[in-house]
């Protein structure tokens, strides 16, 4: 382990979070509040940010295992830090619930432990949106958009932080790919900002909730979320982008690039849009005697269906009341969310096309075992090991939920309640059924169960082994 | 695909089946209920089973293919038969339900649609719990232990009805094995009747009694289960056979030739054990305030733990009103059965395990990739192969679960009643949470959630791939 390069990174990592933090500080600023708890927590982050930073690597040697160390440890500081403003200012008085919050923030989950969203001040407001979108590309990404970073060895940084079964460099160099990510979502954002402001939102509200929107979060500033704005334009809006954020940004790329009609040769991409139609009209269908007739029923479907398959969780209405079919319809879609290299959670749709293809190669196998070939997903065979990690994946994800269930259980709330807390906190979305269906929220939960959905909202936001990793002894002994 | 042998086999399934029933018949006539629904059953089973069998195959090729439809249509034609007496001694008039019924017992299952069980005539409630018995340990490795059947390629038959990931012959030939099986299910079963007799059951309780446990079936004679014979003593005896036989058979094979002490070698038992101890003490202590102390929380947790593990699903209490910590671990061990080669039902404790250890494998391989050995399993390396067919059986598991909650919506149940239903179906236990906890039942049910049910009864009992081999159209293709 090359503990001088994880360190300098990690310093790295804290001196973006001090810069980041300027922006809400601003807004406290702007809005006439006291800027303190911002100055309070950018400081020491200064301070240990230099200190970790000024460990200058020996040698540029960064693997798979430094880079999944890196992400797993900048990743729990970020949040450690991000926390203290709730605190400070009063907001959120708890340390553990503001750490549930800040998480649920950077991990872009939109879990939140506040009952009302609109007592808190405007800075904290703008901390709790804008950590969606820098946990949503990431904030390892962001460092090597902006900063030199040595060698380029830093994909595997990149490759621990961006969500997918692979990840594909858009360009052999892995800054010039980490500037293209962030150019793609800070443009979407600008854009998702202005079509906001047409639709009569003031600056603060519009350039938040496209920031929530980006990072596929579901944290909003109304307690009402989407619905409160009491839009068409905007929640059709919102619907689209987080569909569009719910896309692997190697296509916006090869629309960039001048390619965009080779977009819908992508398997992922077509599979991903099928489903959402099929997904929207079922539950039209389904919810339209009680929503006044079909064309209200698909608008509160593509909300909803778009809400919960890009793992955002805004909500429109109470899908909680919905009838039982659209309630599992919508569960199913949180296991698979949207698609790789996307900001969004979930197991992903090209992890749900693989293990749709693995089912069928081995009863092909069984039935005729001499002709069989091998898997192949967007043109390209897939290796045995990628197959392997893809079915593990899958493996520990349930199990993850099934686990943290027992848990929760101990608070004594209905197995609905549990199981969608622990699917939604895994699946970085939000909202689940019962008590913590969109009209609820997680306030309730003991400080165990809360540390648990901590721990899940990280190991969904980072596909699991970076976190895990930071568990096994053998990872810190020196090979 | 040989279909001549298929033909054959088939037919004396249809034979076997015929005899078995005169049993029922037999007993309808002590207890002076008319025999025909059962005579009228035999006759046609006799004639359809004469004319399958005359047809005799020009070569004794018999592979996996030909086992997995041989033993997927020999379930279905079995079913269909068997469901028969209940129709015609009027006992269930619906067809349907008669089939969801016969399907549940055959299978294992040991979910009812009836609401009053005691109104159910002798001869077909001997048949009910006799079904578990048939079930339990397979027709086709009954025939194969009973009659001559042609070339050592039967094992293929019985691997595709024995359930657990990989299938030992425990002597070379296959008919000698079977006779092995049939004679220890034979012995374990009569020595539990001996012990239900001291505990003051008559012959017919006991007896069918024995028949359900060794099936781990879950179909009792009477509608409060074992709870209404309202005996400890009844009670231990029956979670201890419970337990027993949810170990694999080729543990009392090694008893039985003197090498008793080698069973506890074998890491499958060893698991099973552990999770059995820790979830009764966790169970014990989670309910012990409710049920009048410790001791009685024992119990309580001794007799659902076995059943729930050997996915028998017999009660003694309603666990649907015990805490929400003791409701998700039984939720856990009815996805998790017990060991592979019993007549338990669920995941099988050994695929857990190699579930586990490729977890293991995988973490392992990020943090040393060069260091990486095999997955080991009862002291031999897993075959690759192996290893992802247990992570497919997981995947195509869980999927299937969740895609029949689906259709079990439409009738407007609860989330954790369609859940549990769907689980406790797929995974041949019987009882679920809510509406199908241990004193409910599943008549409420509309047709087609019936049948969807019934196919997951039969996918689970099957290990899945036998029974959808039969919807795959290059399986019926001449190659």
């Amino acid at each position: 382990m090359n503990y001088r390069i994880v360190s300098n990174i990690l310093g790295k990592v804290l001196l973006a979070e001090a810069i980041l933090l300027l922006l809400p500080m601003v807004a406290a600023l702007v809005y006439r509040e006291s800027p303190m708890p911002f100055l309070w927590t950018i400081l020491p982050l200064v301070a240990l940010g230099l200190g970790l930073n000024s460990v200058k690597p020996k040698s540029g040697d960064l693997f798979a295992r430094e880079g999944f160390v890196t992400v797993g440890l900048s990743w729990l500081l970020m949040s450690a830090f991000g926390a203290l403003p709730f605190v400070l200012s009063g907001d959120i008085p708890h340390y553990v619930d503001a750490l549930f919050e800040t998480v649920s923030g950077f991990t872009t989950t939109g879990a939140s432990i506040l009952s009302d969203v609109e007592a808190v001040s405007r800075g904290c407001t703008f901390w709790r949106l804008f950590t969606h979108w820098v946990g949503g590309m990431g904030v390892l990404v962001f460092i090597a958009a902006i900063l030199p970073v040595s060698g380029d060895h830093y994909i595997h940084v990149m490759r621990a932080e961006v969500p997918g079964p692979t990840v594909s460099k858009l360009v052999p160099r892995a800054r010039k790919t980490a500037r293209i990510l962030y150019l793609i979502y800070f443009g979407l954002t600008a854009l998702e900002t202005v079509f906001l402001l047409f639709g009569g939102m003031d600056f603060y509200d519009a350039f938040l909730h496209a920031c929530a929107t980006a990072g596929t979060g579901g944290f909003s500033t109304l307690g009402a979320s989407i619905g409160g704005f009491n839009s068409v334009y905007i929640e059709m809006v919102i619907a689209t982008f987080m569909l569009l954020f719910g896309c692997n940004f190697n296509l916006f790329y090869l629309i960039l690039i001048g390619q965009g009609l080779t977009i819908f040769k992508s398997e992922e991409l077509r599979v991903y849009l099928a489903i959402i139609g099929a997904a929207v009209l079922a539950i039209a269908l389904n919810i339209m005697h009680s929503v006044g007739g079909f064309a209200e029923g698909l608008r509160y479907a593509y909300f909803q269906v778009t809400t919960i398959i890009s793992t955002t969780g805004f909500s429109t209405a109470d899908f909680d009341q919905w009838p039982e079919l659209s309630r599992w319809i919508l569960v199913l879609l949180m296991f698979m969310g949207a698609c790789a290299g996307s900001t969004a959670g979930g197991l992903k749709v090209s992890r749900v096309i693989i293990l749709f293809k693995s089912y069928l190669y081995e009863l092909k196998q069984l039935i005729l075992p001499t002709r069989v070939k091998r898997i192949w997903f967007e043109n390209k065979a897939v290796s045995d090991q990628t197959v392997r990690s893809v079915l593990v994946y899958f493996e520990v994800y349930l199990t993850i939920i099934g686990l943290s269930v027992l848990v929760l259980t101990l608070d004594g709330h209905d197995l609905a309640t549990n199981f969608t807390a622990s699917l939604a906190c895994i699946s970085n979305i939000g909202p689940g059924l019962n008590a913590v269906g969109p009209m609820g929220n997680y306030g309730f939960f003991s400080v165990l169960s809360k540390l648990v959905l901590i721990f899940e909202m990280l190991l969904g936001r980072l596909e699991i082994f970076p976190v895990l990793f930071l568990f096994a002894p053998s990872v810190w002994r020196r090979h």
